[in-house]
Formats: C-alpha cells, sequence, structure tokens
C-alpha cells in the first residue's frame, strides 16, 4: 500500500511548524512528507523590519531550513511554487511537478497597495529578507550619496513610512535607533534627517489600548519622528509621496526613501484556484481546512478566520500561524488514521509591539505592559518561537539575549 | 615683537606631520602654528581602497585630529581653502581670512581624468573618505538590488576599474576577497561578478620588478580578477566603459560600478596662484620651498621632486610626503632663527603593493617580498606612518594588528 503524501508550501511559521510537527508525531513509514520553500532558508518573518532599518543583519534573521527537519523523515525541495491545481491534487512548480493526498497551504502574505498609484513601482516594501536588506542598502546609499555630494539634497535624508499599524510603528521603533547610528557612520547631522510616518486612519496602531497608543507615539516622538495621521497617501513618485491633508488640501512629501508599510493580503496564488478567497485570504473550516476541499489546509496569513468575541478577524500574526500549524498537523494524523478532525481555537497569549531594540508597548496575559518590561517579553516571545521550532539549539543560535 | 606665524595647510600625511614636528621642536613662546583641514579628523589616504571595498570601515582609517595635536602650541581650524594668496601672505577659506608668515602648503592629490568623456560624471573616485565609503555602498547596493530585483540584471554586479597603478592594483586586491563576501551576504552566485581591470599602458604596475608584476597578476587572477592591458578607456555612460582594444576595434564593457583609479595631481588651487607648476604640482627647491616663493613650503603630492638616479619624479608617496614634512618643519625653525635650510634628501626604505589582506608584493631595503611576509611589511609600514605623527597611543589605537 502507497504511503499518504503530504505537501506543506512555504516554510514560513505556518509551514515549517507544520512539518516540524509532522515529522514528530508521524513515523517514517506512516507518510511521505515534502516541504516546498522558495528559498532554503526560513525567516523570521516578525523581525524583518529590524533588517530592514539595519539594526540586525539579514544573516541574523534567517537559518537554514535544514537546521530543524528530519531528512530522513522529510523531503525538502527548493522551488518557487507556480500553480497549485486543488481539483488535480497537485502543485507545479519551476523545479517540478508534485501530488498530494493532504496539502498545507502556508505561503504568507504579500504587500497590499489598494491600488494606489505609484505605490507598486516607487515604494519599497518589507516582504520579505532580500526586499529588507535592499531597503537598508537603499537607505544606507541616500546617507552615503548625501555625504560624498557637493550640493547636497536634504530630501535624500527623508524617510516617509506609509502606515502606522504594528509593522510599521515596530520600524519605525528601529529608524528611531538606526538614525543616529546612521549620521554618526556617514557624518551627517542629525538635524538634516527627517522620518515621517503617514498613516490614512484618524489614528495609530487600531485594536490597542489607548494609554499605550499614547506611550508608543510620545516615545518616538521623543526620537524625531514625524506622524501625520488621518492623511492617506493618494500618489507615490521617484521623488516622494503626495499626502490628502483635507478635501482640497494636498502636501507634497520629498523623500529619498518611501517605505509601504500598511497593508497585507494573502499569496496571489490562492486567486487562482477555485477556492473562495478574500484578497488572497480562504475563510477556513473550524479544523483548518478549505471550505469545499477537505485535503486542502490553509493557514497563517492566508487563512481568515473572526474572531466571535470581537466579530473581527484575527490578525495575521506568527502566534496563530504556529497554533494552527500545530493544529493542522494534528489534524492531518487523523484524518489519515480515520479519526475526526478537531476544531482549532486560538490561545491568545498577548500582543507585543517594540519600539526598537529598548522600548516596547503590549498586552500580555491581559495585562499592559511598557518601558524596559515590555522588550524582554518581546524578546521571549521572539525566542519562544524558535524554541517551538528549533528547541533550545536554535533558539541559543539565533535567540535575542540583549536583554536589558 | 610679534611671534612668527605658520600656517600649514592639510593634515594628511604631509601636514599633519610638519604640524606634529613643528609643536615638538619649536617652543609656545616662538611661534604661532595654525593647521587648516576641511575635515576634523585626519584620514590614511593610503587605506582608502580598503573602505572603499569594504574591507575596512571609514571609521578605522580616520582618526581626531585633536588627538595628536597639543592644542597650547597648534590651532587647529577646520575650514575649507578657498583661495591662496602667496604675494599678500594671506589664504581665504569658507572660515575666515589668516595671514602668515611661513605657509606649508600640503593640500594632497586630487583625482585626474586625463579629459576622458563622462569620467568626471560616471566614474567613481577613491579621493578621500567620503568618496571611498560611497564607493563601498554603491557596490552594496548594486548587490542587494541584483538580489532583490525580479528580472535580474547581471551588468549591475559587474565592477571595472581604470588602471593598474599602485591604487589600482591595491583596490583589486581587496575587491578579491570582498567580493566572495558580498556574494554570500547578498546571496549571489560567486559567478556572476565580473571584476575587470582595465589599463591604458601595455603594462601592470609600471616600474615594478616584472617577477613581482607577475606574482600580483598571478594571484589577482587566481581570485577571478579580469585584466584588459593596453586598452584605453575611451568614455565611460552611466552603462559603462567604451574602451579600445586595437586602432578600430572597441568594446563595451557594461557595468553597474566603474572605479577610476589611474591617475592623480596636485591641488587645484596651486593652480591658481603665480607658483610655477606643472597638474598642480610644483617642482620645488632643494629645501621644500617654491620657486620665488621664500616662504613657501610645498609638500607631498603638490610637490614634484625628481630623483636624479632614475631621472623620473619621485612617487607621490605618503612615506616621501612625511618626510618631507620633519624636513619642512626644521626647515621653518632654521629660517626663524636665522640660520640656513638643508637640503631634503628622500630616505626610500622601499615600496610594498598589498594585494589584499593576506598577500602583498615588494621591495623592501633593497630586496624582494612576496606573500604573507610582504603582506607583514605591509602592516608594519602602516603602523610606522601612524607612530610617526601619533606615537604608540596611536598604534594601539589604529593600527593594524590582523597580523598573519
Amino acid at each position: 500500500m502507497k504511503r499518504p503524501s503530504i505537501l506543506v508550501l512555504g516554510a514560513g511559521y505556518g509551514g515549517l511548524t507544520t512539518v516540524v510537527n509532522l515529522q514528530k508525531i508521524m513515523g517514517t513509514d506512516e507518510v511521505d512528507i515534502t516541504l516546498i520553500n522558495k528559498n532554503e532558508y526560513h525567516y523570521e518573518s516578525t523581525w524583518l523590519h529590524e533588517a530592514a532599518a539595519g539594526t540586525m543583519t539579514p544573516e541574523q534573521v534567517r537559518y537554514d531550513i535544514k537546521e530543524v527537519i528530519d531528512p530522513v523523515k522529510v523531503r525538502f525541495v527548493q522551488a518557487t511554487v507556480e500553480a497549485i491545481d486543488v481539483a488535480g491534487k497537485k502543485v507545479l512548480t519551476d523545479n517540478g511537478e508534485f501530488t498530494y493526498d493532504y496539502i498545507v497551504i502556508a505561503l504568507g502574505f504579500e504587500g497590499e497597495t489598494f491600488g494606489i498609484e505609484g505605490l507598486d513601482k516607487y515604494a519599497l516594501s518589507i516582504a520579505n529578507v532580500k526586499a529588507a536588506r535592499y531597503i537598508r542598502e537603499h537607505i544606507e546609499f541616500q546617507f552615503a550619496t548625501w555625504s560624498a555630494e557637493e550640493v547636497k539634497d536634504d530630501s535624500r535624508l527623508n524617510i516617509v513610512v506609509g502606515g502606522a499599524g504594528f509593522t510599521g510603528i515596530e520600524f519605525l521603533g528601529e529608524l528611531a535607533n538606526r538614525v543616529p547610528e546612521l549620521c554618526k557612520e556617514f557624518d551627517v547631522p542629525r538635524e538634516k534627517v527627517r522620518v515621517i510616518c503617514v498613516e490614512a486612519a484618524p489614528m495609530v496602531l487600531p485594536g490597542f489600548d489607548p494609554e499605550l497608543v499614547n506611550y508608543a507615539v510620545g516615545h518616538l516622538e521623543s526620537k524625531g519622528i514625524e506622524f501625520s495621521i488621518g492623511t492617506p497617501v493618494v500618489e507615490a513618485t521617484p521623488e516622494g509621496v503626495n499626502i490628502k491633508k483635507s478635501d482640497d488640501e494636498f502636501e507634497f512629501i520629498k523623500a529619498g526613501t518611501v517605505v509601504w508599510a500598511a497593508g497585507v493580503r494573502g499569496n496571489r496564488l490562492i486567486e487562482t484556484t477555485p477556492i473562495e478567497n478574500m484578497r488572497a485570504r480562504v475563510k477556513v473550516e473550524k479544523d483548518l481546512r478549505a471550505p469545499a476541499f477537505p485535503d486542502v489546509f490553509i493557514i497563517g496569513d492566508c487563512a481568515l478566520m473572526i474572531n466571535e468575541e470581537t466579530n473581527r478577524p484575527y490578525p495575521p500574526t506568527a502566534q496563530i500561524a504556529m497554533q494552527q500549524a500545530e493544529a493542522a498537523a494534528a489534524n492531518i494524523k487523523a484524518l489519515i488514521q480515520g479519526q475526526t478532525t478537531q476544531e482549532f481555537i486560538p490561545d491568545l497569549k498577548g500582543t507585543v509591539c517594540s519600539l526598537g531594540d529598548d522600548d516596547a508597548i503590549g498586552v500580555v496575559f491581559g495585562k499592559k505592559v511598557t518601558g524596559k518590561r515590555a522588550s524582554f517579553m518581546k524578546k521571549m516571545i521572539d525566542n519562544r518561537a524558535l524554541y517551538m521550532v528549533g528547541g533550545p539549539k536554535l533558539v541559543i543560535k539565533k535567540g535575542k539575549f540583549n536583554v536589558l
């Protein structure tokens, strides 16, 4: 009898945790497990804003997938997925075709520009390791150019961050610490550099406690970050962004760097399948399967789940993706063994938003935290994610121990 | 009675060594010494190719002028010299006007592009710390861009180095070591990167022993550096350089980075004075004074001295500049004390051309050296220059101790 085959697409938090759980709970003789990922490495996507700001190196935020998978139990294929045929139960990649009995789609997020003109072309996005590294190099290049050029164009030093949500604020927190370093390294007076956060919504960090939001804004403003709230970006150009300040008032902000951190959506490949979806996110069944496709699990940023308490979707976080991965692995095992699947219920331990290496805000186990204590917790959360995938060895190798 | 005033322009090897010697041999009550320099720091211009390649940081190749001057004896003014009035015995800067009884012009070199079209605009030059840092960031930005872009333009990764003289070869030596690091850091396959040295003359390192030249070329070629010798650059464009391969054969080399390392001249300010000069270099008297201006000393890259043994000019090296500085300081003291000046005779200890951090070629005390031994000597030469200016303290702080 042929062993059932499980195909996992993506080695982000969701995909890699699925594989790690599968190799733990399933025997070698029970299943064939294949993991497909574009790169030979996993990256901590919740740390990318640090690589983009330059406060961490790209090396620090990624590690080899081979370090955490068991080669006896899991076949790893480095390939880019080109199409998912959920009717034919196969996946086409640039490195061959793969069939499956069960598939876990964990392809992560893509940036969403909401059709705003020029953003795709002229704004940078913290989408992956390479894009984050590009942002860091782009900013350094602007500083080096300003320093070396005879006629100085100060607008090179302006950095516009689009979005005051989680990613935007965390990135601003890193920039607040990084800019003084950049100034020192490139002989640029600090007062020449402007970092401006532009947000369409009337508030910063929607969903967060207002007291914590005030703390965050105060902290960032004290480090020289400017906020322009309730002022949507209406266009990006090679020179900067145009923002709408009121019904008939616009302002053009000239900037050498524009980073768009204001929206995510699911992976576009989902939209090419017959699976019902909204911006490539699929409202999954309670056991994490796609509606009408009982052999397809969808987890992480491509899965949409409604929090019945608030009647709003759960945010696409690493925490939930990893819990879903564990549940999906268990449910696949159940199906293979002829048992019934279990409902997935997120266990929300809290959320901490960093404000640079040395400060943060958050709610942990229902309690508000700020400052060094919150920053410490943030690092423990990051280390815990490493532990869940790679055990203590990975924590020692990649963990954040620059604890205050 | 008013004390005589000495004005020293430039804090490179020549200017700074002059000041350090003056403050040693002259009493506070004897003279007023003023040092004028564009930056508040001195940089090791013979190390700039390392900062440009990225094998050293800009911080490592510079130090604060205040670390080596005695504030009781020397007044340091950060200013850019705008004009030298040798008839009126005064100097105009962007930070005021300064008169003098004796002046030491030690303003260093500028790049020479020999009128080749486009070089000024599109080629980078290892001219100073900021320019070197710009080159490093430019190259990193090309690698980051290639890595992040969807449609990859491999020519971004090509680096053309114009000139196979001392600077060109030392820069290539650093690049040979740096490129593999860059490839690793930016996920670029090594075989995608081309480093091409283009030289108009029919030989590499003219004036060097042919055996040593062969060693150098062999070493660099083994690390993947390509040479195109006897093929002048005839034009630089935003896309690369056009080289002349024979009378009617041209080749365009597409390259993301073009560094011009093929010629130096004296500082252009010299040309605005009535002092006789050739490409801003002054054929100085035997005691280092400018012809017809007995209160003007010119040392370093702006001074031209003929080696009577070879009937060719001495090369503009740090070694000679520092020896001239010592002699100029002594001659100024002699003039002030009514004595006669002494003839300056260079004491050539040898020349070592590095081929990266781990190899070099050279002639030291008349003996040919290569490999690790030569590399060690190069580092000792670099450390000796630090010692001459700042004593053991500076050697400990800035010296090269990564000795093999």
